[in-house]
């Protein structure tokens, strides 16, 4: 069995975690002593992060997370293993905090492997000062964003530095998963012919950061999309094992992911404009601000390179799927120009979609 | 075959840097599109990063390393599964620098476990107008630690924060091991009649960092002691399979990994003073400072409790190690009272030597 949730203790971990009474350390807030390795470290592992997160492996306690993984693993099986850095400003925005976007962005990096996604990491960076409940509310989310996914979160490390030397909070996770024998997915493997596949609208978590920043002059209601996509990928994996590109267009939007696999394929990509599901409002955003929804983050949207002819199956599968239902064929692998991205306007004219140069928006995600 | 020393392609990666010549970005320092996900990120990813930790793995530039593991896994063998943060300050320090305490830091969390460590992920956190030269020598300092490791740096993650809102560079590192089957050592495992032995000098990493931060009003030659332990640990293996407890004695020093040992085992831990290897230099520098030794930080030193019987065989190997010359039995278990460590001193007199309450240096790894 590949799922960890058999870790998971029969006591549910939202309602068990303590406060923090009996702390040496009284008020409310993180400070340098919860970094140090000492008493007030040890108690906010103890008394928060342990209990919410909640698993056996974890309460070990020990510096590492042993899992026997021997026994999950089949020869010919290959491991997955994946991190990133969440630095997201502000750490609440519609649709999500950084909690559920550090443990779905992982799993996806997971996921887009067509790997089971199983056990995480967490490495906390908070800066002195930071309020304890806020705290308290990001990791919950990360455990609530851990259930969904069926992930565990099996070892950490929690670091502290002097106010003003970080900007409140930033988590790493990573995180590993099995990618069983025959599933092989890479950039490289788009041909021409091949169809172009995404599973929704477009640029919603970049509007969502947006909105956030109050850097919008207008009223919007734009969620970021941050979900994860394994049970989709394991769904489509069923219609077609033979997938031949697949990521998540997260920094860089859809236009960089498109622009990699252009580049690693050795082929041209062409997309359709009209094709491209995009809200009104997440267009309208873009049009206010000079944005390229091609270039917006997303944080639950995959870009698949699929065999033309399993296409449109593949499609009504996904569109079936809760997470899938405005997916669609929004273009094809063509011979030439090699590396490259066109896009086919609403009005037929075409254009270079090329790899973003400069930033469009800092602390995405 | 355990080690993935065949992963490094034939170049040697050090000279495979190249300049980040035909750079969009043109200044020689990190900028905010450096995280961007666009082309002056994917630039300093594939000019700095990958020609530098120069593996195949890494060079496949997906979402996800990919690692045959189940052609090294044996029914009934373990992952070791770990993370640290490091945002040590500052990041250059007599004895090394940020870049070889998160590769050496990390190792030494899963051997500590009696893994054989394999496979390291590197997550960037960088505040925009870091210098690009010096970013390159604290990579090139990672790869000569994970080649002095026999790991693999296979995965990574880069993001950019504004100017102010980090400083200046964190660096968080998972990694993956393999335990055999047959090794358990555990916080839990200690018996009273046990020795505790120690691999050498201690609190030299801690003074390392005070001259750094020149809060020293002395002169001393002190060196950082960060350094891979777990050939050391193999070494200890090999003379005495059944280890019962092993830490390294990082953040906290060795009062905190006792305490944790003596409170997990529910027994009390007796150390003697005059058998802890101090140096002078180590020792002057607390006398002045009002620090105490056994809370300051290690950073490739461990701290094994063995069953006595053992101990001496143990120690004369170990001597025979290059960093086990000083190693020593300081100390043994006890019955009661439980979840105690006690010092017997130079004049024969006994204290508690209680966990770190308080935080005696922030920013230490």
């Amino acid at each position: 069995m590949l799922n960890p949730g058999s870790l998971t203790s029969s006591q549910p971990g939202f309602g068990r975690a303590k406060p923090l009474v009996g702390s040496t350390i009284n008020d409310q807030r993180i400070t340098l002593a919860h970094g140090s390795g000492g008493k007030a470290m040890r108690e906010l592992i103890q008394n928060l992060l342990v209990p919410i997160f909640n698993n056996p492996i974890l309460e070990a306690l020990e510096d590492q997370a042993t899992i026997p993984l021997g026994e999950l693993l089949q020869h010919g099986d290959r491991l997955a293993f994946t991190t990133d850095s969440y630095v997201v400003d502000p750490l609440f925005f519609p649709g999500g905090n950084i909690g559920e976007l550090a443990v779905n962005g992982t799993v996806n990096d997971l996921a887009v492997s067509g790997a089971h996604p199983l056990f995480l990491s967490c490495g906390l960076v908070i800066e002195e000062g930071f309020p304890l409940d806020t705290l308290t509310q990001i990791v919950r989310s990360m455990k609530h964003a851990a259930d969904r996914a069926g992930v565990s979160i099996v070892t950490g490390d929690t670091k502290v530095v002097e106010k003003g030397s970080a900007d409140k909070l930033f988590i790493n996770t990573a995180g590993i998963g099995v990618i069983r024998e025959g599933v092989s997915i890479a950039a490289t493997k788009a041909q021409p012919g091949d169809a172009i596949i995404t599973n929704g609208f477009i640029g919603d978590h970049g509007v969502a950061i947006l909105l956030a920043r109050n850097e919008l002059a207008l009223e919007a209601n734009v969620q970021s999309d941050t979900q994860p996509v394994h049970d989709l990928v394991f769904h489509m994996l069923d219609v077609c094992s033979n997938i031949h590109c697949l990521r998540d267009a997260t920094r860089g939007g859809l236009a960089t992911v498109l622009n990699e696999f252009a580049s690693a394929s050795n082929v041209s990509i062409q997309i359709d404009e009209p094709h491209l599901p995009i809200r009104e409002s997440v267009r309208g955003a873009c049009e206010i601000l000079g944005l390229d929804p091609l270039y917006l983050a997303n944080e639950g949207k995959i870009v698949a390179v699929v065999p033309s002819e399993k296409a449109r199956e593949l499609v009504d599968a996904m569109r079936e799927h809760p997470i899938g239902k405005d997916s669609a064929i929004i273009g094809r692998v063509k011979e030439s120009p090699v590396g490259t991205v066109m896009l086919v306007t609403t009005f037929g004219g075409t254009r270079i979609v090329d790899t973003l140069v400069g930033d469009q928006l800092p602390r995405i995600c």
